[in-house]
């Protein structure tokens, strides 16, 4: 069997930075550590002016063809993964594929080009999709480019205003790939669900509670799913657990929660079990919300302890460390995980080739998706050549009244014009509407 | 290599009627002729007050579920294909298998569910999706369940507001198919074209000249990828050659350029050639220009001859008598016309089983896509439960102020309540919005 994943990887940030701590909570009266320390979140990107979901996308696509030596007759395939979309029939990859034929030799014009919506969860469907198609043999020997771009803005006083974020991925699927290979083994969680709605409007509507408990329902749904066809989980199974991340409080949530669920019946439990007890079992209570209420009180207890704090520490805390800069990517958030953690091991000069990855996608509406990723042999150069810290400290740092003209400049109901922030340099940028109101790009040298 | 293709297809209208003829062409001061010739449209399907994208996809996925006895267990895989969706976030598909949770034991959370958007191709790339996920070895052995639903609404005086048209096919997709088998071959001719958009905008802004134009460019390009992996293509291959239907006149286009891709440098361009001359070769013209008007020139020939007529009224003809009657369906459309093929050939008898079919869909914005599929065994069992005949003579016939008011109502800038003019049997009705602005549905007995 042919090995197809993920062979490379790259990020495109928003280039401004509302810096919550220093920027964002005086001007709401807040104690900063309600979003450092609540959320776990230290700043959000937003697009300049000349930036959109299209000049991110184009943009992260662009590092990447230039680095991997790509040519569009590489690639066979372009999705764009979106809920930020600014047209109801035309999809934003033709727009990406536009904007790089403008400086590539050759044209895309044999390239199946796509867009998938589904929430955040959307990105990691494109990826299947992409995995499927070469799996199925219609590659014809090409590269799918998958592009996770968002701009994750809501509704000015809305309670998600602290979690926006914008940017973008960009990442190649191919045969025999340098990052990561995935495989057919996969966990689904995925129920009919109000929590986070967007209709015919740009800002969500959010049931931040709901949106919480459907998170974990489906996660958890996912899980058990994922061991029915790929057998148990073991806390040891998994390098690092990248999950979508709205904010990283979310994540400290379902973590404790996998946890849980992948040492139950093994050794950890029964050592852990003479400090806080065994796991409740549904069958020992009355009623489903005794019960529900006894889980929680030992998910308090279990997080507390120091085999669970070890695990986070090593397996889920290093996947946050770029979301906590740039806050939700929304469709590109669970790739920045992936992509943080396996930073952090180049840097600390850890081997993981041949490690896995349990990742766990997530899109509001609802659905969890789990899958395992090995990584592979050529991983970490291909994680170094990643800018993404130069890019994260050369944002602009927005003012608040800076940061209001940005919320208005990018809201569509909206038309007002802003002087960008930042210079645009080697890279794709908004110029304006044409005749039909369609939205028009040029690149700067 | 396991057959994996199309098992079975249902097919639902919008339950209102207007007719072209009769209604709306005196209303327009037009001669009909206009569009049941020039078109070659008869009527429009649209929405009741109860219907809309998601109580059409559900109705025709119940059906489709019933007939062939499965079960939410059977189906691992949701896909809907639209552009008429209304929300920016959460997917139709969840929608969908909410409804059909109302009426089946058991559930879909083990279900992926996703979106597509590109035009009016979204359906067929969906299709390939499911395909593509069996191939892969990811389906676990259950099937997957298409769902291609649009309301096609144009501006009222737009001059597409002619070619308006509601409805969805669902499709399901298998192992062992008892429709049609696909393969792996595909041609895409696929580029960033300003044809046919809706920028934040729920009707399309539509260049109607460049569309045709794109629309035909965008298909020459699919037939000649298709060859490069196929080989080259003659007009003996296919029993019936379904094309993406805005209207049969755009239909009438494809087909001659098609032909004429085909049978060139074969016996049939010879033996024409005693009439209209063989075809124009671009290295015998001065510049582009003078070779498209003779190209033009001689496709008027060829388009006239007795071969080419023969060849259309038994390869093409037969795909659009569906569509005639209902409109544009948008993602659903080439799929009707592989339905209308099928179906009139189980009515007269023929015996398909192994033949093949050339599928041509296309969407603006634009990429076109060209595929053969084979017919199946089963085909004719499958195609006779098809009750589309029943459903489009039980349309309620609109008079024009009836028209205008089923326009308005599911226009997403009025909120306008309106009596149903049809009553609900065993179907999904929409009942009104939620809390936070869903849209809410219940089943009718």
């Amino acid at each position: 069997m042919t090995a197809v994943g993920i062979d490379a990887i790259e990020i495109w940030t928003g280039k401004l930075k509302l810096d919550l701590a220093e920027t964002f909570a005086p001007e709401k009266g807040e104690d900063p550590e309600k979003y450092t320390k609540g959320l776990g979140l230290h700043a959000s990107s937003f697009p300049d002016a000349h930036e959109d979901i299209v000049t991110m996308g184009a943009n992260a696509a662009k590092r990447l063809m230039d680095r991997k030596g790509l040519t569009p007759d590489d690639i066979g395939r372009i999705d764009v993964a979106t809920e930020s979309a600014f047209d109801n029939s035309k999809p934003v990859s033709t727009y990406i594929a536009g904007c790089l034929e403008q400086v590539y030799d050759g044209d895309f014009h044999h390239a199946n080009k796509g867009e998938r919506k589904f929430a955040c969860i959307a990105g990691t469907q494109s990826l299947d999709d992409a995995y499927n198609w070469i799996k199925a043999g219609r590659n014809r020997g090409r590269a799918a480019l998958v592009v996770a771009t968002d701009t994750a803005l809501y509704a000015r006083g809305d309670p998600g205003e602290a979690t926006q974020g914008a940017g973008a991925v960009a990442m190649l699927i191919t045969e025999d790939p340098n990052l990561v290979e995935l495989s057919t083994e996969q966990g689904y969680g995925s129920a009919d669900e109000t929590d986070f709605l967007k209709p015919n409007q740009q800002f969500p509507s959010v049931d931040g509670k709901r949106s919480m408990q459907v998170y974990l329902a489906r996660m958890r749904e996912a899980l058990e799913d994922y061991e029915s066809v790929a057998g148990a989980s073991h806390p040891d199974d998994f390098a690092f657990i990248p999950f979508h991340t709205p904010f990283p409080g979310m994540v400290r949530k379902a973590a404790v929660l996998a946890y849980r669920h992948m040492i139950r019946g093994t050794s950890i439990e029964e050592d852990l079990a003479e400090d806080i007890g065994f796991q409740p079992r549904e069958e020992d209570f009355e009623d489903r919300e005794a019960y529900e209420e006894a889980i929680r009180d030992h998910m308090d207890d279990l997080s507390s302890t120091e085999a669970y704090q070890e695990w986070y520490d090593a397996t889920v805390e290093p996947t946050l460390s770029i979301s906590r800069q740039v806050g939700n990517w929304y469709t590109g958030s669970v790739h920045i995980a992936r992509a943080a953690a396996l930073k952090q091991a180049a840097e600390q000069g850890v081997d993981l080739a041949g490690e896995k990855l349990g990742v766990g996608s997530y899109g509001s509406g609802a659905q969890a998706e789990i899958h395992a990723e090995t990584v592979s042999e050529g991983w970490k150069d291909e994680i170094e050549q990643l800018n993404v810290d130069d890019q994260i400290a050369g944002r602009y740092d927005l003012s608040f009244e800076e940061y209001e003209n940005v919320h208005d400049r990018h809201n569509h109901d909206k038309t007002i014009e802003m002087e960008d922030f930042t210079v645009p340099d080697g890279e794709f940028v908004f110029t304006g509407r044409g005749r039909m109101n369609e939205r028009l790009y040029d690149f700067v040298e």
